[in-house]
């Protein structure tokens, strides 16, 4: 069902990381569900997390070792079960993972950080799990990304994985990502797993700023169904290798190239989520223009992208532009005046002056609601801000996926 | 589809309110879209509308003609077009119904309030209207309710209204009231057009008063898809009649009653709302306890009750129970702390300090789960403020009429 996602391809190996996987039967059968991810002694390790106040063990144990001085050296995932809302024995169990990996490279158990992604409320059958996770560590490899990825899917059709190269200081600097995702997604992280690796090296103060700027411009942008997760976590690697010497300065034009490279792969990791959003046939990027600030934009953008009523009518390709004019009317904006908005598909002005276009023609609008892919573009009308944001829409599939899920 | 909704019943006139319908094939074909409703003199009439930044005409109009101090004669409704993002137009055609049914009673036309249902952003057919407008004022009568209640249907499956008698002051009074909607329903007003008619006379001022605190507890109580109309509203008539010496005192035991009585009637057609929500098989109440303040109750009754992965698991009856968590951890509330929220199905403990109970039956949850109707309870664990809401589940069927509306 994934909207224009192909199968990953020209994975490239970032030096000093090294990937594998293992099945320990958590929940699927015939797979992998354990990913191991071993970093280089050196490297400087930030991640962003959920923002719910139900967050899972996994996630807090992230937090507590990422606030520590201790070096980050791996991280072991599982899919199938998210030892969510399971308490103290879910902090036992988060920190069992993390002492199975690291036993195996050597390493205090305060090196590693433990995801999960699955069911909530149920104990994580950790016993089941030591011994694959050994197995991971045993065999990773640098070239490991895809067996990684497709390890942490849980309703994800497709892995998701980036690579790219880009200059940093007249280097080429390798970054690779992969994500998992497809449910539970909206900004402030979503029920998403992500990880990119680059051979840069940054300070950890440079590194939590670098992670906290991407997020917020990629995996902060994507809703699929307004539900936010758990488990939601994003971290970045920077693995020792070159050491740009003006990385220290976020004004340096080597930051903002390193900036701009790893936004790439954070962008696509974070739209191949959307692609494959729980029973997504669309992808379709919501932009607001005309606001009085960024943040009535954004505003306006998620409750456009999170209307059932707006994502049904994307899933029928119904140029149904009334319900854009409803969603937007019930974000809440002061002093609103709808006369003062249009309303275009891509180039195709459907709604001008808070009413329908004189010269609006609804075949060329049902022709792009038609398009795997466009653009809803909002002009406000009351300012000079703007803001985007990336969704799927709302289809029979995803009450299936969603219906079946346990069962 | 609706849950346990029977056919309006046992309706009962409302002596000086004459109600008719007629057909005047705006979208639907075989059956009437033009409702009236005619008031005696002396009647007072209030209203609450959307909060939607893109509020239709009629609903500019209505706030415009009860804020004069002209008293109300009649109301003339419509389905199939809202009349919605049509602009000056727009506010021209909801004047022209609203002159048709002026004209037949011989009234000013500032003494009539529109009301519009149907699909957002198409002019109104006005003149296909005014005849059937001119029928149906020709034909009302105290026995119309049910007609008028058939008249305004849009997507819902079932008519709606209700009738109960009560005391005042020791006098038996009557109190009947209709409504329809069943998308596009969230509290602050759904798309939802809502009626009630007492034979009681009260002051403008309390009219505006009991008005607001009706819909604060019935139709700002309920949600189906989280959307809000652009033409929501609720306008109660106050007959002239009965005229309770005391009820220009808030405190006093008549006040009460009449308060009291009316909320019956409102909370029914609120329910029926839900009942009958767009492929809504199950009624849900949620009930939120041990709240800080009414605020965070609220927040988080609407939070789960709009998580499309709450919903889609009612509508499995699949006790996901991690699903309500997930929900709740994303309220937002501050200080949330998971190990004091007990999580209950009915008189079921599911969880508690955060993680399964250690008596939860999944058999037991899932039998409650499968029933048509049931209560979510969540304990906070950090204060005594409570809130509830009632919801529908989210089905093929919603998607189905949602993706099948305009075509």
């Amino acid at each position: 069902m994934a909207v224009n996602l192909p199968h990953p391809s020209n994975l490239l190996p970032v030096p000093g990381v090294r990937l594998g996987s293992a099945a320990a039967g958590i929940k699927y059968e015939g797979r992998d569900d354990i990913g191991v991810m071993i970093f280089d002694e050196g490297t400087t390790v930030a991640g962003v997390f959920t923002q719910s106040g139900f967050s899972a063990p996994p996630v807090l144990l992230c937090r507590e070792r990422l606030g520590k001085s201790q070096a980050i050296r791996g991280l072991v995932a599982n899919s199938g079960n998210a030892n969510a809302a399971t308490g103290d024995r879910g902090m036992a169990d988060a920190d069992a993972m993390t002492r199975a990996l690291a036993d195996s490279i050597g390493v205090d158990a305060g090196a590693v950080l433990p995801f999960s992604t699955g069911v909530i409320g149920e104990f994580l059958p950790v016993d089941l799990m030591v011994e694959p996770i050994q197995a991971a560590a045993a065999s990773a490899t640098e070239d490991g990304w895809l067996d990684f990825a497709k390890a942490i899917m849980t309703t994800d059709t497709v892995p998701k994985a980036y690579s790219t190269q880009f200059e940093v200081g007249g280097r080429t600097v390798t970054a690779t990502g992969c994500a998992k995702g497809s449910g539970m997604i909206r900004p402030d992280m979503a029920t998403m797993l992500a990880y990119i690796a680059c051979d840069v090296s940054v300070s950890d103060e440079a590194a939590r700023a670098l992670v906290k700027e991407l997020a917020d411009k990629s995996f902060n942008r994507i809703t699929v169904d307004g539900d936010t997760s758990t488990n939601d976590s994003f971290v970045v690697g920077f693995v020792r290798g070159y050491v740009p010497p003006s990385l220290a300065d976020t004004a340096s034009i080597e930051y903002e190239q390193l900036r701009s490279g790893l936004l790439g792969v954070a962008e696509l990791l974070a739209q191949s989520v959307v692609r494959d959003g729980e029973g997504a046939t669309k992808f379709v990027t919501v932009q607001v223009e005309g606001g009085r600030d960024e943040q009535e934009c954004d505003t306006v953008c998620l409750t456009v992208a999170q209307s059932p009523l707006v994502k049904t009518a994307m899933f029928a390709g119904d140029p149904n532009w009334g319900r854009f004019c409803m969603a937007i009317g019930r974000a809440g904006l002061s002093d609103f005046e709808p006369a003062l908005v249009s309303l275009y598909l891509n180039d195709v002005v459907v709604s001008k002056n808070g009413m329908v276009a004189q010269d609006y023609c609804e075949s060329r609008a049902s022709g792009i609601m038609n398009l795997d892919e466009y653009a809803v573009r909002i002009n406000l009308g009351r300012g000079e801000a703007s803001g985007s944001l990336w969704t799927s829409d709302l289809s029979f599939e995803y009450v299936k996926i969603n219906t079946e899920y346990r069962t």
